[in-house]
């Protein structure tokens, strides 16, 4: 059965029948369920071209992916994609991934706004006054933010966890156990995630009258090998952490090494918690000492982001809200009272 | 500079401008070097519409991407898309995913060889008589695969690493070492890379007269957790290896994991080899014994890939060529003879 086929059917016209499946708002809720059930009922697909003739959307949603031979995609992108992915086929989007100059990620928006081929895009891993918000806002291209930027004087849709609240509980449990010498090992500085994370941390070791002093901060790319490298630097100087807060799971692998190396135990010698994406492939629980986390899952916050990204396109959802997610913060055996 | 601008300057039509910059071979080499000059030197960019208009290409490649919620990504797939995406940048070609539903790929390819928004696409991970060849090839949708299918009766272009020659080697040098209860922990088993891995493992040790018995083989999903159930049960039955080929760097560490809580040493009481794609974020020399692998990047695969659709797209590459990579065996510390 094609779209003339169904609508003919139930005595509407293609573009209402259309509007309807695709969740427009102007037709009623009565037609929809009536529309929806007949498309069930006769096992009527939506034709894209058809869809694209009928609401004028490419039915496609798009992502400036930066590459280069220097560029890493940090693994948590595939579970985010999962999320986005299994709610974009409920709705029959695909994601457009626009590669760009990692340096020069502008040049491919204009591009992808100029080609028309997409009728929203994300924004992931923003900074502070971060350009490419500030040139979709310009070029009108709709969009959401997967996190937040800081500074720019006009506000704009977003979803973000609560990197700060986290990282503030987190320290703030250390800081109550007893621990005066708490380390951050931390992603990029750049950016606002690293940025609010090292803000939390710092926040929570002032209610504890201390300081996260700079010797204590590493911002690294989140590799196993830089979570070793900078735990090893940390634990080789004067003032060796009894306790650290580490922005992923993956580098934790890489501290947990460079503890195991240096003799020291956890949770008897150096308190742990890191923050966890919540990957099906490695799991807080399943490490040597269980690890306590802060935990939010990135496949959700692909689903929410593909989920309003099509409420903006079928015009449901307008305007600028931010959505910001708490944190939990799972304890498990990794933390303790700082030792004797 | 536009297109009209950059043509009316040399001389030539916008068709043959637009084929030049796009690769096309009708177009001689010295006119496609003079418009590649001339585009360069005045910063020209093709726009993405124009191209489509003089070529008739949409620029886009595609990809079918299993979802659903008991569906996880590999995380090697980021590897892949880096790989992909830095090559597509240099050649302006955009990636479109269609998430389908898992178990019925075929839909989303009809759809997206009906909506003719991709030039071609790949297909990952396939199977022995796998259905979406066989489809693709019917469609008549340019495509190449990555991996290799068994039992079509039609050849297809595909770029694949060798999968049992690399499995073969490393289960030589075990048997050379001699090891006698050699097991291996391999990944979905109705999955053509792990049964060619299957084969080289089993044909190494049928070398040295032995037999791969079923009761040496686990066929999971490759997360650390099922390395780690997978390593304690062979741990646990009468005959435990003495060895274990292991299908991924990422289960390699839940078998470590496993070794370490028994109190056996690598290499002291199990060698251990596992294959690595080369993930920058996690490496196996830095396990904590350095770890034997079969090495090969699925970066290169994913450049490789992009290349090739490239070309097929352009007409510079037609036939159903295969090409099979070879894998390097890296030994490392995880490696010793039988232990007494």
């Amino acid at each position: 059965m094609n779209l003339k086929q169904l609508s003919s059917m139930l005595g509407l016209s293609q573009t209402t029948v259309s509007r309807a499946l695709n969740g427009y708002p102007e037709v009623n809720e009565e037609t929809r369920r009536r529309v929806a059930d007949a498309a069930r009922r006769h096992g009527y697909r939506p034709n894209p071209s058809a869809r694209r003739l009928a609401t004028g959307k490419a039915g496609m949603i798009g992502y400036v992916m930066p590459t280069g031979a220097s560029v890493d995609i940090d693994p948590h992108f595939v579970e985010f994609l999962s999320g986005l992915g299994d709610y974009a086929r409920s709705h029959e989007l695909d994601l457009v991934l626009s590669p760009a100059e990692a340096d020069d990620e502008e040049t491919t928006y204009r591009r992808v706004a100029a080609a028309k081929n997409v009728d929203a895009v994300y924004v992931s891993v923003p900074v502070p006054n971060d350009p490419r918000i500030a040139l979709l806002h310009q070029l009108g291209l709709p969009f959401i933010v997967h996190g937040r930027s800081e500074g720019l004087d006009f506000a704009y849709p977003y979803i973000d966890i609560d990197n700060e609240g986290a990282f503030h509980e987190a320290g703030r449990l250390l800081v109550q156990l007893g621990h005066r010498r708490i380390a951050l090992i931390n992603g990029d500085e750049r950016q606002t995630f690293a940025i609010f994370r090292e803000r939390g941390a710092r926040r929570a070791l002032a209610g504890g009258g201390l300081e996260l002093a700079p010797s204590m901060i590493r911002s690294v790319q989140m590799t196993e090998e830089n979570g070793y490298l900078s735990a090893r630097s940390l634990l080789e100087g004067e003032q060796a952490p009894t306790a650290i807060l580490c922005s992923s799971l993956i580098m934790a692998l890489g501290v947990s090494r460079a503890l195991r190396e240096a003799g020291l135990s956890v949770p008897d010698d150096v308190s742990l918690i890191a923050h966890d994406d919540v990957f099906p492939w490695l799991k807080p629980e399943n490490f040597p000492v269980p690890l306590s986390t802060t935990r939010s899952s990135i496949r959700a916050a692909g689903a929410r982001i593909a989920e309003r990204l099509a409420a903006r396109i079928s015009g449901l959802e307008d305007g600028s809200r931010g959505e910001v997610w708490p944190v939990d913060l799972v304890v498990r055996g990794s933390v303790a009272g700082v030792p004797p």
